[in-house]
């Protein structure tokens, strides 16, 4: 499946109106199952769907080792065995998902804040780098460029190169989808990087982030409160309005130089 | 619980560096409960919460009627108390919510459309009321005033009056305090009126706005393929990219004069 589709539009500029063609982000349900068992619907743009699984079944803390992933009986679900028997009781506060948010399948407040320890990299980045981050993203979103309707997460090394780049309908997809090709190649901790968001930076996204041991996060967008409380408990830097020159830090200014 | 907090940020402009304050929308979860049994965790914006919580178990067909909303025991938990007994079935569906999604709790994806019927009323809006939707909305959205990160979600008559708006940090939990609020009224069919987002619409707002009867949906951003089929089948317009006077109308143009 394409991650957009063209279809008749009609244009209204004051007054007056043409029929033409637009491009439209593809948005489709997935469904994740681990062995036969459903875990998760989202709401996601067809692409990297295995990528999406295995970043799904790691940051949420359900699976981190694939045995396989492949789709099952439909381009819309994606199947992953596992090699360790995974946590049952977390597996179903882990029910649920959707396309923007983390915390789908909690089934009380408490259990919120998935585990995961304090980021401990030294990392730090020049603020120069920073500030080209925007620059450095544009030209890897394909179909940001088209339909205008998609977000981005990008993965940068400290010197500011973009390392990998993924899109999706779903912010935390996004980063899902990032992480979880990282996790297919064996690689769960992602230290020495940066994580740039094109959009805003909320609970979810920072969540995901410190699972994956990312030690610095910077976003186009602003950043929640609850973003902000969640870098500061785990030891990440949280940036934010990261444009035209600008950024605002929130958390972790020892970080940047 | 104030819907933004004020807190400490480093401002960096190019190589200059200075602390200020900042503004941050809140993002915190809420608990929503029928009677005893928790029914969603979403991530919102503190602030009518019951219009939330009345709006989320309408909007996903749980509920209609609210014999009492009440806080439960904690500021995020809101406890709704219903005359009819809901459809357990259904409530297990949907156990879990979040802050951008309403298509959460579905156990497989051809559960993922809400029973709703085609939207039946021949309301049409002039051309020029669409236009003037930016201009009339941005006035009342307070929090992104302060904050620039917060959806809003506006209802607006055919003449282009606006009615009521609620905004949230999920653009979901935005859609669902406004129409919550006419539900608490006894008001469960907005016929005659036009939704207006100030960010994007998918398949999550669509389906909302679907079972409330709104004949008209309209957006500053893009729609996805998913909300324009879904416009589509239940014969809604849904116009996107809603400003600097211009729209695209991706599903029903005979309701655009």
């Amino acid at each position: 499946m394409d991650p957009t589709v063209r279809l008749s539009v009609t244009r209204t500029r004051g007054e007056t109106r043409e029929t033409d063609d637009d491009v439209v982000v593809v948005e489709e349900p997935l469904e994740i199952r681990v062995g036969e068992r459903p875990v998760s619907v989202t709401m996601r743009t067809p692409g990297d769907d295995f990528d999406l699984a295995a970043g799904f079944l790691f940051t949420e803390a359900i699976a981190s080792e694939a045995e396989s992933i492949r789709h099952w009986g439909s381009p819309n679900v994606v199947r992953v065995d596992v090699r360790n028997p995974v946590d049952l009781q977390r597996l179903q506060r882990h029910f649920y998902s959707t396309s923007s948010c983390g915390v789908c399948g909690k089934t009380s407040i408490d259990a919120l804040r998935v585990g995961a320890s304090r980021v401990t990299s030294s990392a730090r980045v020049a603020s120069s780098v920073v500030h080209a981050l925007p620059d450095a993203l544009a030209p890897a979103q394909k179909t940001f460029e088209e339909t205008g309707a998609i977000h981005a997460a990008g993965l940068f090394d400290l010197h500011g190169n973009l390392l990998r780049v993924r899109e999706d309908v779903g912010r935390h997809n996004a980063v899902d989808k990032l992480i979880g090709s990282y996790v297919r190649e064996g690689r769960t901790r992602l230290d020495d990087t940066i994580l740039f968001l094109s959009g805003r930076a909320g609970f979810e996204v920072v969540q995901k982030a410190i699972v994956a041991g990312i030690p610095i996060i910077a976003a186009v967008g602003a950043p929640s409160s609850l973003a902000v409380d969640l870098a500061r408990e785990f030891g990440v830097a949280l940036l934010g309005f990261v444009r035209d020159g600008r950024f605002n830090i929130y958390v972790g200014a020892e970080r940047v130089e």
